[in-house]
């Protein structure tokens, strides 16, 4: 008998936006694997800590910082088969994921190359995408808007035609490139419609207008909101 | 003293997709509101139904079933009035809202009624977009994706427009819309990327192929996932 691979969304970083399937989920494993990038506590676990016991066996799937996929790719490999075999075991495993899973989810590089060979359940988390909206007060979109979400390290081109398009765009990713998405937003007459966001839910959660932000300060875990029109 | 008005997100309906501060919010509050189409029980309070109290008040906010909008904004004025008059004698109100408050969440048009008038508290939910794509085993978006949410009601031109730009697109609120946004597919040539899904994570779940469908049957709460290219 194969054990179940869990991919558990935990949800943007407080802990009280864990679900109660994700804690289940959690509890049903004897096994808890978690991305973090090299070098680096990971983000995952420190959401759900209260709830991992010392009986488990903790597996840390280390991501190498590169600008090339392939190492990456390759650590995801290493970590599909490691986890094969605790499954092949009868052991059920819960893989922690930021957020939700197949929204620009890390669990999906395991499910993929996990898929047919053992049960997989996915647990749909909280994404910052909506907990960003709720901590700026902003709502994403009502009625029949058209909501798009853009990762901020597409080329200028495809933002503005996706930003034509759009009643509401959450730009995520930023990081690095926060000062060209600043001066694309302003050329685009948008500015001051686009609210910026960093680490949503944590304590160290901050909401700035653009024109106050330090691009050298921006992490991954920022997003844009950009309203093209008044709403309700 | 001014209560504190919730807008709780509860999930797209499996009730241990709640979250710990959903539930936390609903046992803070001895008002529990929510909407309902008229004459008809309320999903999200059904949802949440193990956690109401018999001491909490509740209020049903009836929406008239009506295609034209009035009706039902006056139907939120005089909620709004109801529930202003609770917050004012210092109770919390935990309006209940399906999905996410902010995610074409029935919340909004309390939220901007009130927003001056009271300190509001959103607390995120695990939205339908999530869990129709865990349920379908199919990724919403990855990398660099652009992902699209578009309403089925809108023109053809509009969601056409939308849909040449997006590498994901999930169209939402597809009821009595279902054949014309089929028979779009099918000229864009989208029909065999298109999986459709109703229900999501209720014991009545359904995942259809779209030539499978009854038109005359597919509900409000159902969503088309497209993914235009494959993706990792």
């Amino acid at each position: 008998m194969t054990g179940i691979l869990y991919g558990v969304g935990v949800g943007p970083g407080d802990p009280d936006l864990l679900t109660i399937s994700a804690i289940r989920c959690i509890e049903l494993s004897s096994v808890i694997a978690y991305p973090c990038l090299e070098g680096t506590p990971s983000f995952a676990r420190s959401i759900v800590s209260d709830y991992i016991k010392e009986s488990q066996e903790e597996i840390a799937i280390a991501i190498p910082m590169l600008q090339e996929p392939e190492p990456a790719q390759q650590a995801y490999d290493r970590a599909a088969q490691t986890l094969l075999e605790r499954l092949q075991k009868g052991k059920n495993v819960a893989v922690l994921c930021e957020g939700d899973p197949f929204f620009y989810g890390s669990f999906q590089y395991l499910f993929f190359r996990l898929a047919k060979q053992c049960p997989i359940k996915v647990v749909p988390g909280v994404s910052s995408l909506m907990s960003c909206s709720a901590s700026l007060s902003r709502p994403l979109s009502a009625r029949n808007d058209v909501l798009s979400i853009l990762p901020a390290p597409l080329p200028d081109a495809d933002l503005k035609a996706c930003l034509q398009v759009a009643d509401t765009a959450a730009i995520i990713k930023i990081g690095r490139h926060f000062s060209r998405i600043r001066e694309l937003l302003g050329i685009m007459n948008l500015k001051q419609e686009s609210y910026y966001i960093e680490r949503s839910t944590l304590p160290n959660e901050k909401i700035q207008v653009l024109d106050n932000v330090n691009p050298e300060e921006v992490p991954y875990f920022s997003m844009i909101l950009v309203q093209r029109r008044g709403k309700i």
